[in-house]
């Protein structure tokens, strides 16, 4: 088969598959989660055995030893994948609530009802967790999945996908619910992208040129992962230790994720008084900032001259860019001309400044007196989360359980006729 | 100014307008609407020459009666056009709107709130009226609008579009909130959907090879608005009199329009009873029949023999495609591969094979003993339409003035870091 008709031969089994998956009960969808789960624990030595193979290769080709534990897994982390699923069981199921309905004066009763997307293709790389947490949410909700992950973890991949397989069709899913694409061949993502008659929506979750990659030639919908440019805006009017304990946490907590900050705006009536106690608490914590010359002037040397890349950087790592600001519109300015519409945060006691703040910045998460780093499906209480969209449409932010569905209109009538 | 630049120039332009357009109140956008419509009035002596202009070329470039009908405005036309918008100033606001609100344990407010997209292409064909009825509704939502209209209608477009700019300019409205692509150059269609930086969002409206042109072009999400194949399912336990009644109602109350039907399935053991009666009403209605052999057998050669590409057809026109199926599950079938995903009905006293039909038919609207001919953002009750999705996401079915808005997170704490 070639690579064409194998891709379109996935397209079109995760498409039967959809429709039967679409009609399953909670209770039917869920024993397949738990089989599922079951298949993961008793394919331990399986997937490890096929994890070994992937990682030895990855340490022939030199990966570094970041991506190599995130690469590895262990007899822990396989049954972390499988606690996983079964949480995911657990949750509530979204397909079947109506959102909203209302009777018309003719009579007709009209129901906005949450149901599956159908098809959703997800492109990841790297972590071979991703094959299980992202089918077993799409299975949750109604979905057929064709995944493509990456080609260093490939063996794993296949020994996952196979597990989850095998427990979707014990438990009398469909056996094509979950389907991965086999092949490392990077022309597969660009087949995927133009079968929107088998795929509904396409998540690539991964690095900028991945995306780039999928919305060039994407047909379909593109819920985008892009990454985040985060800022927080210590205001004149800021309590000074919330915004130093703010700035420290989005920074350091965890600062290799989209949602800690990559960038401080601090504004010029409190700028001395910030630096001099929460630049040094940043320094402490390992921070390298980034200044502009009202920065490096406060911290006397501490801190290096910002270059203009650093205001559109995402850092990934303990340097933050600091920039002193007139107002609170300079700080808007600058984060909608350098952000990625992502977490932003003002830190203020002002509420007038605060709402300004909210109501103007383009973002998908934005904070008042609150870390960025709460951007997040379980801390925002979804229970589980598939990733963090920077798109506008469909899903925005943290996407649970319901931006995995859409709607119908059900209409029942009595015989209802337009006049 | 090179067209590339030319289009650049329209989307920058547009973005500062989103900017300005989503910070104002209701009353703000109101005023502006108001206004607008009163310079379509004022205006009205030079929409109507430069009409003149694009229906005199039109004649002389041979257009059929129909698309110079639907190209040509009146006194009377323009005066609908203007009270038109006066109606949408009338309209509830969604900007603003909580969508849903939460704390958490923490203490963190999370408030889930409406908010206008941003910039909104809209690329149509022919009818001028579209180019102040999407213009208008962007405006109330707060989204600016670049509106690409048929080459046909240019003069009468640039005229309107200037009117309503003087509208939104006079009442403090950005001038640049409904900008006109003012070439008939068809790159420009490209360069639009190639422009995701400036314009978030493109709805399409048009015919199935200017759809598909702008999906492959587009970076940004895609509003499609593709035909509606759509059908009536007449069931064996069907109130015989109400299934004729919607078939005649959904086929010859309006047929050129997405929503009216283009096949009738029915259940063999009523097809001969339905058929005697009800198809006489629909040939006495005009309508000319294609249907396979046993419908052919029952009417008695008063139906042509369907041809298999009379299934797969948007007739637009008096004629209906029809079927006997021996089961409900056929009928299905028949709608999932053939259909439009867009409306489709059962007619049946029987709820159970009801339900069935509502939850298996993978269309925007399912109705059950009602006219297809409901899908229709007024008869929806949301008082105005953008058109009608046949997607799946961000909206599916009739688009009111909800479906132009987005979301965004809008968090309020008192100093929480996450742990």
């Amino acid at each position: 088969m070639d690579l064409k008709e194998l891709i379109y031969d996935l397209g079109r089994r995760a498409r039967a598959a959809s429709k039967q998956l679409a009609q399953l009960s909670s209770e039917q969808k869920n024993a397949g989660l738990l089989a599922m789960a079951q298949e993961l624990i008793d394919a331990q030595a399986e997937i490890l055995a096929a994890n070994a193979r992937d990682v030895a290769r990855a340490k022939a080709n030199g990966l570094s030893s970041a991506m190599l534990d995130r690469l590895t897994l262990t007899p822990a982390r396989v049954v972390k994948m499988a606690e996983g699923v079964r949480q995911v069981a657990a949750l509530p199921d979204p397909v079947g609530q109506a959102i909203s309905q209302w009777t018309r004066p003719n009579g007709i009763l009209i129901s906005k009802i949450r149901v599956p997307i159908g098809v959703i293709g997800i492109i990841f790389e790297s972590r071979p967790n991703v094959t299980s947490d992202a089918a077993v949410l799409c299975t949750k909700t109604g979905n057929a999945t064709i995944l493509r992950g990456g080609s260093e973890a490939i063996d794993s991949n296949l020994a996952i996908a196979a597990a989850l397989s095998r427990g979707a069709a014990r438990a009398g899913l469909p056996a094509d619910a979950i389907l991965l694409v086999p092949t490392t061949d990077r022309e597969a993502v660009k087949l995927m992208a133009g079968m929107d008659r088998f795929i509904d929506m396409i998540v690539p979750r991964g690095g900028h040129s991945l995306i780039e990659a999928v919305v060039a030639a994407a047909r379909m919908p593109v819920i985008k992962h892009y990454n985040g440019i985060c800022a927080v805006y210590v205001d004149k009017e800021a309590d000074l230790d919330i915004a130093r304990n703010i700035v420290i946490n989005a920074k350091t907590q965890r600062p290799g994720v989209c949602n800690a900050i990559e960038t401080v705006l601090v504004h010029r009536d409190v700028a001395e008084a910030f630096f001099k106690n929460g630049g040094s608490a940043l320094l402490e914590n390992g921070v390298q900032i980034r200044g502009d010359e009202a920065v490096c002037a406060i911290l006397e040397g501490k801190a290096l001259p910002a270059k203009e890349d650093d205001w559109n950087t995402e850092f990934l790592d303990l340097i933050l860019a600091a920039r002193v600001v007139d107002s609170v519109d300079e700080a808007i300015d600058h984060i909608e001309s350098h952000g990625s519409h992502h977490s932003d945060c003002i830190v203020t006691k002002n509420p007038e400044i605060a709402e300004r703040f909210l109501n103007e910045v383009d973002s998908a998460t934005v904070y008042w007196n609150a870390s960025t780093r709460f951007t997040d499906g379980g801390e925002f209480g979804f229970g589980a989360e598939i990733g963090i969209s920077t798109d506008k449409l469909h899903a925005r932010g943290p996407m649970g359980l319901e931006e995995l569905t859409t709607y119908k209109y059900q209409i029942r009538g009595t015989g209802q006729v337009r006049e």
